[in-house]
């Protein structure tokens, strides 16, 4: 099949420096980051507020896929899985998908809370959360 | 930035032929389509059970992003907004999200409710839905 073309949109600016510093999903933590997007894409932020739920897609640059079963959050003492049933960032093609809430707008950068993503992360999508289609 | 490459895991079947037969979200309208994994990645499913709910990452290889700035659902009556606050297809990197319920796993393929995605549609990835993370 043929391979396609990813290209970020911009990059995570997070306190979270490396995966070890990472908690396992973003939300629960709170993690404050900001989504630093590239200029040429700011027209694509209008209509980006102050209160709304974004879904960011990130490119996990540095997971690297070694398995397709793994132990779920590392942990040795729970059995092995498919990649495609855990949220693993360590996957086949090693897209983040985090829930976010946007705590500012100002021009390319967005402020948000919740991102699990270390600082640098390519940040290579935006999308409005909509309770009625992703609940 | 540095680009990265996405490679399809599989191919949607599903009896949408076309753009225009797609409605604009999957999951009101319960289309009922497949998943056809492909084998080397059929691993990666283990885990996945009738009744999960999971997100679809397709990559919507006809899309076109032709402006930053879009009329939502192509209607002209609606004033035109950033295309990251929108779920149109027509974006830089056309990734496809889509919450689906699983009717049945068939070896490598899936049984899903509610994908928006034509025949033919390269899938990216597969991630458990995750009520306290997603909503």
């Amino acid at each position: 099949m043929t391979d396609y073309k990813i290209r970020p949109i911009g990059r995570v600016r997070s306190p979270l420096r490396d995966r070890d510093q990472a908690p396992h999903q973003g939300r629960p933590a709170g993690v404050e980051a900001e989504l630093v997007i590239d200029e040429k894409f700011l027209e694509g932020l209008d209509g980006i507020q102050t209160g709304d739920k974004l879904f960011v897609l990130c490119w996990f640059h540095m997971a690297e896929c070694n398995a397709l079963r793994i132990h779920p959050r590392g942990d040795p003492d729970i059995p092995k899985r498919g990649i495609f049933s855990t949220r693993s960032p360590d996957r086949p093609n090693p897209i983040g998908l985090c829930l976010v809430d946007v705590l500012a707008v100002e021009g390319p950068i967005l402020k948000v809370r919740g991102l699990d993503a270390v600082d640098g992360t390519p940040v290579v999508d935006l999308k409005p959360y909509i309770g009625s289609l992703d609940s």
